[in-house]
């Protein structure tokens, strides 16, 4: 069944789509009151953020639209040293979506948000001229289990680790979207468990962040600006699977450049790298974790190449390369 | 300038429209780390609500998009009894959109939150294919200052109060987008002054929701359904005003099921009502409020026509009438 304009008028086919497919998969007592805000209990320092998911296909290996905007929103609240405790859901679906294809979505978001520990408290519906796309926004609530993470906190002598493979996530939508075949599937993945895994270990982690959008050219850069020091990374160590690898070389794209939705970094204290590479490796989410880099006095982001060249990794300018969201 | 895709992409050019737009209006200290989230001191029971606005006309008598959006999510919180705190903005633009459009709105949101005691701490902004359309969802968190009540706590010889005319907002998005003039404006505007003035009065609220898609005749109908109760609503008590009803009398439209968006209804205790009705008064948003009717034991929602007949007043079933939102 199809998506018309009356399911946005906030009357009858409104309610049928709340009840017979948001209700029946996010299901909770305190969505299920369906009043105009949710009312939690919450102690102390929160971390706040939100994300908007609009990325095509809808569906892809390794993940969809839906498992994407909880993992991603959770993922925002972790690297803030934040558990993930609360979501809220806004849909904007052009007229023309199929009902069966929002109920998948929503089944999916509901089982990740389920791994990630997270409830779905509140949700919002639009509906909108168009063809078929549909467009989610989260907002999520965590609940800050250490102080002082943060993207202006690296400091020279810092070991940088990486949770894992990068461009999984950009490689399999171009893939998808190039009708090219291949098993690389996205990374999509909620990483609380990284997170939580370091606190159990007691690492004094002085910064982490999400490896999406513009790459981890980008938020190295962003590391390096805000925390006023120079980040140098080795290209021998930055992990890309043969296929990713592969796949980028014929398209001329650049690993360092693509999005990730499961891979983050943490930048820690020297003395403590090797320990928290091992506490990253015991998530199922961290297991090709890697040190791939280290901060140092001075400005910018450089990184050795294997030739022991040495090149300035700038932040991506314009588009760079085919975008995916 | 026109927004192109390449303001998407997390580089340079977004860095620049967040930076240079967002930014600067919405300049607070907890959103100017742009960090992954914002961390925040909260303390007890809070209220969280989303909510996505999708009009067009962008711009409006009365307001537009960016003032809706505040406005909109504040009022949700408002109806659960919290003070509005905290807001996020997502914004989706359509590539082609033009900045200083976008710059109008931003200042539009900023004022707005300004008036509404809130601060907008964190965001996101995602660029799609398309002809220069705005969306922009908003998540809040509000402090709980008085429990209980809930779309289900209405009782029987409860008063209920509107807190102003019915209608302003639908008629003024409709008269401009089919070209008439007139002098009719948007009623967007965030109600938690008169809220506040309720609770200060020590009025026993028992209910309250703001009156926004689906009109009166919705919310009357899920308060009646979700409380198990009656609602009887008198005609000769609506206050509508002589354009809004000139203008429905003309295109056929009822006032019942017309979108506002800065009016409310609150259920309050018969022996309370005109105390209340005063305390809402007290408040610029609440200047023409009246008591329009009363909770019954029984089911569904009627309305007592001027005629002294009785009308069944049903939920909006399909599009009803022209959709705005």
């Amino acid at each position: 069944m199809k998506i018309d304009m009356s399911y946005g008028s906030g009357g009858k086919q409104t309610g049928n789509l709340i009840n017979e497919v948001f209700l029946k998969h996010f299901n909770n007592k305190t969505l299920n009151k369906l009043e105009d805000a949710a009312v939690l209990n919450i102690t102390g320092k929160i971390a706040y953020t939100t994300d908007s998911f609009v990325v095509t296909p809808l569906f892809f290996k390794g993940g969809n639209i839906g498992k994407l905007a909880v993992c991603g929103t959770v993922n925002d609240l972790s690297m803030m040293g934040a558990a993930p405790r609360f979501l809220t859901a806004g849909f904007i679906i052009e007229e023309g979506a199929e009902l069966e294809i929002i109920e998948q979505i929503a089944a999916s978001m509901a089982q990740a948000a389920k791994e990630a520990g997270v409830r779905i408290v509140a949700g919002d519906t639009k509906v909108v001229e168009g063809n078929g796309g549909i467009y989610i926004n989260t907002s999520g609530i965590g609940e800050i289990q250490k102080e002082g993470i943060s993207i202006s906190n690296c400091r020279p002598k810092d070991a940088i680790i990486l949770s894992g493979n990068l461009g999984e996530h950009h490689a399999a939508i171009l893939s998808h979207r190039m009708g090219i075949e291949n098993q690389i599937a996205s990374d999509c993945a909620p990483l609380y468990s990284i997170v939580k895994n370091l606190f159990d270990e007691n690492i004094r982690v002085h910064c982490m962040r999400d490896v999406t959008r513009g790459g981890l050219a980008t938020v190295l850069n962003e590391a390096a600006d805000q925390s006023s020091c120079k980040v140098e990374i080795w290209e021998e160590a930055l992990p890309v699977s043969a296929p990713v690898r592969g796949f980028c070389d014929i398209l001329g794209l650049d690993p360092l450049y693509m999005a990730n939705e499961g891979k983050m970094i943490a930048v820690v204290p020297e003395n403590q790298a090797q320990k928290a590479l091992q506490a990253v490796q015991k998530s199922i989410y961290g297991k090709n974790a890697r040190i791939i880099g280290t901060v140092m006095e001075g400005r910018g982001v450089t990184m050795k190449t294997r030739l022991q060249g040495s090149r300035t990794i700038d932040v991506l300018y314009g588009e760079g390369l085919p975008r995916i969201c």
